[in-house]
Protein backbone atom coordinates (compact mmCIF):
# COMPACT_ATOMS: atom_id res chain seq x y z
CA UNK A 1 0.00 0.00 0.00
CA UNK A 2 1.31 3.51 -0.86
CA UNK A 3 -0.01 5.83 1.77
CA UNK A 4 0.40 9.47 1.41
CA UNK A 5 -1.06 12.60 4.05
CA UNK A 6 -1.00 15.87 3.60
CA UNK A 7 -1.65 19.02 6.06
CA UNK A 8 -3.88 21.32 4.53
CA UNK A 9 -3.37 24.16 7.28
CA UNK A 10 -5.88 26.34 6.15
CA UNK A 11 -8.00 23.96 4.52
CA UNK A 12 -11.95 24.05 5.42
CA UNK A 13 -13.42 21.69 7.54
CA UNK A 14 -17.29 21.95 7.16
CA UNK A 15 -19.07 21.27 3.61
CA UNK A 16 -20.12 25.10 2.87
CA UNK A 17 -17.75 26.25 1.03
CA UNK A 18 -17.92 27.49 -3.01
CA UNK A 19 -16.68 25.23 -5.34
CA UNK A 20 -16.26 28.39 -7.32
CA UNK A 21 -13.38 29.44 -4.97
CA UNK A 22 -11.21 26.36 -3.32
CA UNK A 23 -7.57 28.49 -3.28
CA UNK A 24 -9.65 31.29 -1.21
CA UNK A 25 -12.39 30.67 0.80
CA UNK A 26 -11.79 26.82 1.25
CA UNK A 27 -8.16 27.56 2.50
CA UNK A 28 -6.18 26.27 -0.55
CA UNK A 29 -8.47 23.32 -0.80
CA UNK A 30 -7.21 23.53 -4.48
CA UNK A 31 -3.82 22.01 -3.57
CA UNK A 32 -5.23 19.01 -1.68
CA UNK A 33 -7.38 18.14 -4.35
CA UNK A 34 -4.86 17.56 -6.73
CA UNK A 35 -2.93 15.91 -4.13
CA UNK A 36 -5.70 13.57 -4.19
CA UNK A 37 -5.90 13.29 -7.95
CA UNK A 38 -1.60 12.27 -7.92
CA UNK A 39 -2.10 9.92 -5.16
CA UNK A 40 -5.00 7.74 -7.01
CA UNK A 41 -4.71 8.56 -10.60
CA UNK A 42 -2.75 6.94 -13.71
CA UNK A 43 -3.87 7.98 -17.01
CA UNK A 44 -6.13 5.73 -18.02
CA UNK A 45 -7.37 4.24 -14.46
CA UNK A 46 -6.98 4.44 -10.82
CA UNK A 47 -4.11 3.16 -7.97
CA UNK A 48 -6.05 0.99 -6.48
CA UNK A 49 -2.90 0.43 -4.08
CA UNK A 50 -3.35 3.68 -2.90
CA UNK A 51 -4.87 6.04 -0.12
CA UNK A 52 -4.63 10.02 0.17
CA UNK A 53 -4.98 12.13 3.53
CA UNK A 54 -6.19 15.00 3.60
CA UNK A 55 -5.61 16.56 7.22
CA UNK A 56 -7.85 19.12 7.29
CA UNK A 57 -6.78 22.05 9.71
CA UNK A 58 -8.71 25.21 9.03
CA UNK A 59 -12.05 26.68 10.48
CA UNK A 60 -14.81 25.99 11.75
CA UNK A 61 -14.42 22.68 13.14
CA UNK A 62 -10.76 21.67 12.68
CA UNK A 63 -8.86 19.01 12.78
CA UNK A 64 -10.53 16.36 10.52
CA UNK A 65 -9.13 13.55 7.85
CA UNK A 66 -10.41 12.93 4.64
CA UNK A 67 -9.52 9.77 3.36
CA UNK A 68 -9.52 8.43 -0.45
CA UNK A 69 -9.21 4.95 -0.55
CA UNK A 70 -7.83 4.23 -4.51
CA UNK A 71 -9.55 0.48 -4.29
CA UNK A 72 -12.38 1.65 -3.14
CA UNK A 73 -13.67 5.00 -4.82
CA UNK A 74 -15.98 4.74 -7.84
CA UNK A 75 -16.94 7.87 -10.08
CA UNK A 76 -14.27 9.92 -9.31
CA UNK A 77 -12.65 12.47 -11.58
CA UNK A 78 -9.26 14.23 -11.51
CA UNK A 79 -10.52 17.84 -11.98
CA UNK A 80 -10.35 20.28 -8.87
CA UNK A 81 -13.82 20.48 -8.73
CA UNK A 82 -14.69 17.00 -8.71
CA UNK A 83 -12.51 16.57 -5.84
CA UNK A 84 -13.36 19.20 -4.24
CA UNK A 85 -16.88 18.19 -4.46
CA UNK A 86 -16.55 14.89 -3.16
CA UNK A 87 -14.52 16.52 -0.15
CA UNK A 88 -17.49 19.19 0.46
CA UNK A 89 -19.44 15.81 0.51
CA UNK A 90 -17.60 14.36 3.11
CA UNK A 91 -17.37 17.16 5.48
CA UNK A 92 -21.04 17.97 5.10
CA UNK A 93 -21.82 14.42 6.77
CA UNK A 94 -21.95 13.94 10.95
CA UNK A 95 -18.08 13.60 11.90
CA UNK A 96 -17.12 10.95 14.81
CA UNK A 97 -14.03 9.69 15.91
CA UNK A 98 -14.00 6.66 13.58
CA UNK A 99 -13.91 7.02 9.29
CA UNK A 100 -17.03 7.22 8.49
CA UNK A 101 -17.98 6.75 4.36
CA UNK A 102 -19.38 9.13 2.51
CA UNK A 103 -19.18 8.18 -0.69
CA UNK A 104 -17.04 4.86 -2.28
CA UNK A 105 -14.15 4.86 -0.66
CA UNK A 106 -14.04 8.41 1.11
CA UNK A 107 -14.44 8.74 4.47
CA UNK A 108 -14.19 11.14 7.35
CA UNK A 109 -13.42 11.36 10.79
CA UNK A 110 -12.41 14.08 13.48
CA UNK A 111 -8.95 14.14 14.52
CA UNK A 112 -5.64 15.17 12.45
CA UNK A 113 -2.03 14.38 12.07
CA UNK A 114 -0.91 13.34 16.03
CA UNK A 115 -3.53 10.28 15.72
CA UNK A 116 -2.53 10.14 12.06
CA UNK A 117 0.99 9.25 13.40
CA UNK A 118 0.11 6.89 15.78
CA UNK A 119 -1.60 4.85 13.21
CA UNK A 120 0.51 5.34 10.11
CA UNK A 121 4.15 4.22 9.19
CA UNK A 122 5.16 7.45 7.70
CA UNK A 123 8.38 9.48 6.21
CA UNK A 124 8.66 13.27 5.63
CA UNK A 125 8.99 14.99 2.20
CA UNK A 126 11.25 17.98 2.98
CA UNK A 127 13.94 19.57 1.15
CA UNK A 128 16.91 19.06 3.97
CA UNK A 129 16.02 15.22 3.93
CA UNK A 130 18.39 12.15 1.74
CA UNK A 131 17.62 11.72 -1.90
CA UNK A 132 14.85 9.12 -2.21
CA UNK A 133 16.41 8.01 -5.52
CA UNK A 134 19.50 6.83 -3.15
CA UNK A 135 17.37 5.28 -0.61
CA UNK A 136 17.74 1.33 -0.47
CA UNK A 137 14.15 1.36 0.30
CA UNK A 138 11.03 3.21 0.52
CA UNK A 139 8.30 3.79 3.41
CA UNK A 140 4.65 2.59 3.09
CA UNK A 141 4.07 6.90 3.77
CA UNK A 142 4.83 9.97 2.88
CA UNK A 143 4.04 13.12 4.79
CA UNK A 144 3.62 16.54 2.89
CA UNK A 145 2.77 19.81 3.50
CA UNK A 146 0.38 22.15 1.44
CA UNK A 147 1.58 25.93 0.57
CA UNK A 148 2.40 26.81 4.18
CA UNK A 149 5.37 24.69 6.25
CA UNK A 150 4.77 22.56 9.34
CA UNK A 151 4.11 24.53 12.36
CA UNK A 152 6.23 24.50 15.38
CA UNK A 153 3.90 21.68 17.17
CA UNK A 154 3.63 19.88 13.89
CA UNK A 155 7.64 19.65 14.07
CA UNK A 156 7.61 18.33 17.40
CA UNK A 157 5.22 15.68 16.39
CA UNK A 158 7.61 14.60 13.18
CA UNK A 159 10.96 14.74 14.87
CA UNK A 160 12.43 11.86 14.22
CA UNK A 161 10.76 10.21 11.31
CA UNK A 162 12.42 9.68 8.37
CA UNK A 163 12.97 12.41 5.86
CA UNK A 164 13.43 12.11 2.45
CA UNK A 165 13.85 14.97 -0.72
CA UNK A 166 12.98 14.49 -4.10
CA UNK A 167 15.49 17.26 -5.77
CA UNK A 168 17.01 20.57 -5.59
CA UNK A 169 14.09 22.22 -5.74
CA UNK A 170 10.99 23.31 -3.35
CA UNK A 171 7.66 21.46 -5.20
CA UNK A 172 3.75 21.48 -4.92
CA UNK A 173 2.66 18.89 -2.58
CA UNK A 174 1.07 17.68 -5.72
CA UNK A 175 3.98 17.88 -8.08
CA UNK A 176 6.06 16.36 -5.29
CA UNK A 177 3.25 13.23 -4.91
CA UNK A 178 4.04 12.45 -8.84
CA UNK A 179 7.43 12.34 -8.99
CA UNK A 180 7.11 9.97 -5.52
CA UNK A 181 4.49 8.11 -7.45
CA UNK A 182 7.34 7.64 -10.20
CA UNK A 183 10.04 6.42 -7.84
CA UNK A 184 7.84 3.81 -6.42
CA UNK A 185 6.42 2.59 -9.38
CA UNK A 186 10.26 1.79 -11.16
CA UNK A 187 11.19 0.43 -7.98
CA UNK A 188 7.91 -2.02 -8.14
CA UNK A 189 8.76 -2.95 -11.76
CA UNK A 190 12.38 -2.79 -11.34
CA UNK A 191 13.52 0.08 -14.03
CA UNK A 192 16.37 1.08 -11.91
CA UNK B 1 14.82 27.35 -21.97
CA UNK B 2 12.45 24.07 -20.85
CA UNK B 3 9.84 24.02 -23.61
CA UNK B 4 6.29 21.78 -23.08
CA UNK B 5 4.12 21.69 -25.31
CA UNK B 6 0.45 19.54 -24.96
CA UNK B 7 -2.00 19.06 -27.36
CA UNK B 8 -5.62 19.16 -26.34
CA UNK B 9 -7.65 16.81 -28.63
CA UNK B 10 -11.00 18.16 -27.80
CA UNK B 11 -10.02 21.55 -25.99
CA UNK B 12 -12.22 24.62 -26.48
CA UNK B 13 -10.75 27.21 -28.85
CA UNK B 14 -13.16 29.92 -28.40
CA UNK B 15 -13.46 31.85 -24.96
CA UNK B 16 -17.28 31.27 -24.11
CA UNK B 17 -16.54 27.95 -21.86
CA UNK B 18 -17.74 27.85 -18.07
CA UNK B 19 -14.89 27.81 -15.80
CA UNK B 20 -17.50 25.41 -13.52
CA UNK B 21 -17.08 22.81 -16.45
CA UNK B 22 -13.54 22.35 -17.07
CA UNK B 23 -13.93 18.75 -18.23
CA UNK B 24 -17.29 18.86 -19.86
CA UNK B 25 -18.41 21.42 -22.56
CA UNK B 26 -14.70 22.68 -22.09
CA UNK B 27 -12.94 19.53 -23.61
CA UNK B 28 -11.15 18.20 -20.53
CA UNK B 29 -9.45 22.10 -20.38
CA UNK B 30 -8.98 20.67 -16.76
CA UNK B 31 -5.75 18.59 -17.99
CA UNK B 32 -4.77 21.11 -20.13
CA UNK B 33 -4.77 23.84 -16.54
CA UNK B 34 -2.99 21.33 -14.77
CA UNK B 35 0.02 20.97 -17.00
CA UNK B 36 0.07 24.99 -17.58
CA UNK B 37 0.79 25.02 -13.81
CA UNK B 38 3.40 22.02 -13.51
CA UNK B 39 4.95 23.79 -16.10
CA UNK B 40 5.37 27.06 -14.62
CA UNK B 41 5.20 26.33 -11.00
CA UNK B 42 7.25 25.75 -8.01
CA UNK B 43 6.17 25.74 -4.63
CA UNK B 44 7.14 29.31 -3.71
CA UNK B 45 7.61 31.08 -6.94
CA UNK B 46 7.63 30.68 -10.89
CA UNK B 47 9.90 28.63 -13.20
CA UNK B 48 11.49 32.00 -15.07
CA UNK B 49 12.76 29.46 -17.57
CA UNK B 50 9.77 27.21 -18.81
CA UNK B 51 7.49 27.77 -21.82
CA UNK B 52 4.10 25.86 -21.91
CA UNK B 53 2.60 25.54 -25.19
CA UNK B 54 -1.14 24.78 -25.14
CA UNK B 55 -2.45 23.33 -28.78
CA UNK B 56 -6.18 23.52 -28.75
CA UNK B 57 -7.73 21.57 -31.00
CA UNK B 58 -11.47 21.21 -30.50
CA UNK B 59 -14.48 23.74 -31.39
CA UNK B 60 -15.59 26.08 -32.58
CA UNK B 61 -12.00 27.10 -34.47
CA UNK B 62 -9.37 24.74 -34.13
CA UNK B 63 -6.59 24.88 -33.99
CA UNK B 64 -5.07 27.70 -31.81
CA UNK B 65 -1.92 27.57 -29.35
CA UNK B 66 -1.94 29.25 -26.12
CA UNK B 67 1.85 30.11 -24.80
CA UNK B 68 2.64 30.56 -21.46
CA UNK B 69 5.87 31.85 -20.95
CA UNK B 70 7.52 31.51 -17.22
CA UNK B 71 10.01 34.50 -17.61
CA UNK B 72 6.81 37.11 -18.40
CA UNK B 73 3.60 35.98 -16.45
CA UNK B 74 2.24 38.04 -13.58
CA UNK B 75 -0.31 37.33 -11.05
CA UNK B 76 -1.22 33.79 -12.42
CA UNK B 77 -2.18 31.45 -9.81
CA UNK B 78 -1.68 27.34 -9.74
CA UNK B 79 -5.49 26.25 -9.53
CA UNK B 80 -7.20 25.03 -12.64
CA UNK B 81 -10.29 27.80 -12.32
CA UNK B 82 -7.16 30.26 -12.84
CA UNK B 83 -5.15 29.00 -15.36
CA UNK B 84 -8.25 28.05 -16.92
CA UNK B 85 -9.79 32.18 -16.57
CA UNK B 86 -6.24 32.84 -18.23
CA UNK B 87 -6.87 30.69 -21.71
CA UNK B 88 -10.56 31.82 -21.56
CA UNK B 89 -9.08 35.27 -21.53
CA UNK B 90 -6.74 34.61 -23.98
CA UNK B 91 -8.91 33.18 -26.70
CA UNK B 92 -12.17 36.07 -26.05
CA UNK B 93 -9.48 38.47 -28.20
CA UNK B 94 -8.99 38.38 -32.11
CA UNK B 95 -6.77 36.10 -32.75
CA UNK B 96 -3.88 35.79 -35.58
CA UNK B 97 -1.31 34.22 -37.54
CA UNK B 98 1.02 35.70 -34.88
CA UNK B 99 1.32 35.30 -31.15
CA UNK B 100 -0.64 37.94 -29.47
CA UNK B 101 -0.35 38.93 -25.78
CA UNK B 102 -3.66 38.86 -23.82
CA UNK B 103 -2.21 38.74 -20.48
CA UNK B 104 1.26 39.53 -19.81
CA UNK B 105 3.67 36.30 -20.71
CA UNK B 106 -0.21 34.30 -22.30
CA UNK B 107 -0.04 34.55 -25.85
CA UNK B 108 -2.47 33.08 -28.66
CA UNK B 109 -2.34 32.37 -32.08
CA UNK B 110 -3.89 30.27 -34.94
CA UNK B 111 -2.25 27.43 -36.08
CA UNK B 112 -1.42 23.74 -34.06
CA UNK B 113 0.90 21.00 -33.84
CA UNK B 114 2.64 21.12 -37.54
CA UNK B 115 3.24 24.83 -37.11
CA UNK B 116 5.16 23.95 -33.77
CA UNK B 117 7.02 21.38 -34.75
CA UNK B 118 8.60 23.78 -37.86
CA UNK B 119 9.87 26.07 -34.83
CA UNK B 120 10.73 24.20 -31.57
CA UNK B 121 13.21 21.44 -31.32
CA UNK B 122 11.15 18.94 -29.69
CA UNK B 123 10.79 15.15 -28.46
CA UNK B 124 7.98 12.78 -27.82
CA UNK B 125 6.93 11.52 -24.46
CA UNK B 126 5.13 8.05 -24.57
CA UNK B 127 5.11 4.69 -22.93
CA UNK B 128 7.39 3.03 -25.94
CA UNK B 129 10.53 5.86 -25.76
CA UNK B 130 13.66 5.28 -23.87
CA UNK B 131 14.30 5.86 -20.21
CA UNK B 132 14.44 9.46 -19.45
CA UNK B 133 16.31 8.90 -16.46
CA UNK B 134 19.51 6.77 -18.89
CA UNK B 135 19.82 9.29 -21.42
CA UNK B 136 23.32 11.00 -21.26
CA UNK B 137 21.54 14.76 -22.50
CA UNK B 138 17.75 15.70 -22.70
CA UNK B 139 16.34 17.95 -25.21
CA UNK B 140 14.83 21.11 -24.52
CA UNK B 141 11.46 20.18 -25.49
CA UNK B 142 8.65 17.84 -24.72
CA UNK B 143 5.26 16.92 -26.42
CA UNK B 144 2.73 15.33 -24.93
CA UNK B 145 -1.24 14.53 -25.36
CA UNK B 146 -4.25 14.71 -23.32
CA UNK B 147 -6.44 11.92 -22.16
CA UNK B 148 -6.23 10.54 -25.73
CA UNK B 149 -3.35 9.42 -27.91
CA UNK B 150 -1.90 11.45 -30.77
CA UNK B 151 -4.21 11.28 -34.24
CA UNK B 152 -3.15 9.19 -37.14
CA UNK B 153 -2.19 12.62 -38.49
CA UNK B 154 -0.41 13.64 -35.46
CA UNK B 155 1.70 10.49 -35.39
CA UNK B 156 2.66 11.13 -38.73
CA UNK B 157 4.17 14.53 -37.71
CA UNK B 158 5.99 13.00 -34.75
CA UNK B 159 7.05 10.17 -36.79
CA UNK B 160 11.15 10.00 -36.50
CA UNK B 161 11.19 12.26 -33.11
CA UNK B 162 13.09 11.00 -30.47
CA UNK B 163 10.73 9.32 -27.86
CA UNK B 164 11.38 9.04 -24.05
CA UNK B 165 9.64 7.53 -21.38
CA UNK B 166 9.55 8.24 -18.07
CA UNK B 167 8.85 4.87 -16.20
CA UNK B 168 6.12 1.75 -16.23
CA UNK B 169 2.96 3.20 -15.61
CA UNK B 170 1.27 5.77 -17.81
CA UNK B 171 0.55 8.81 -16.27
CA UNK B 172 -1.56 11.64 -16.69
CA UNK B 173 0.03 14.59 -19.11
CA UNK B 174 0.59 16.84 -15.71
CA UNK B 175 1.95 14.21 -13.46
CA UNK B 176 4.30 13.79 -16.34
CA UNK B 177 5.41 17.25 -16.65
CA UNK B 178 5.98 17.31 -12.64
CA UNK B 179 8.09 14.19 -13.00
CA UNK B 180 9.78 15.49 -15.91
CA UNK B 181 10.86 18.62 -14.16
CA UNK B 182 12.27 17.14 -11.49
CA UNK B 183 14.48 15.20 -13.75
CA UNK B 184 15.70 18.66 -15.16
CA UNK B 185 16.29 19.70 -11.91
CA UNK B 186 18.35 17.48 -11.17
CA UNK B 187 20.61 17.39 -13.97
CA UNK B 188 20.83 21.07 -13.53
CA UNK B 189 21.72 21.00 -9.87
CA UNK B 190 23.89 18.25 -10.77
CA UNK B 191 21.85 15.81 -8.44
CA UNK B 192 22.62 12.29 -10.50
Amino acid sequence: MRRFAVVGHRAATAGDFSLNDLPGSAGRMDILCRCAAASLFLSHGLRRDAECYLVLCGEPAPPKTVLFRGGEVRSLSPDERSVGGMIKSALAIPCGALFRESAPGIYVRRGGLERLLAEVSIAVLEEDGSDVRAAPSLPEGFLLSDHENFSPEECALIEGLPRFSLGPRSLHADHAIAVLQNELDRRECGWT
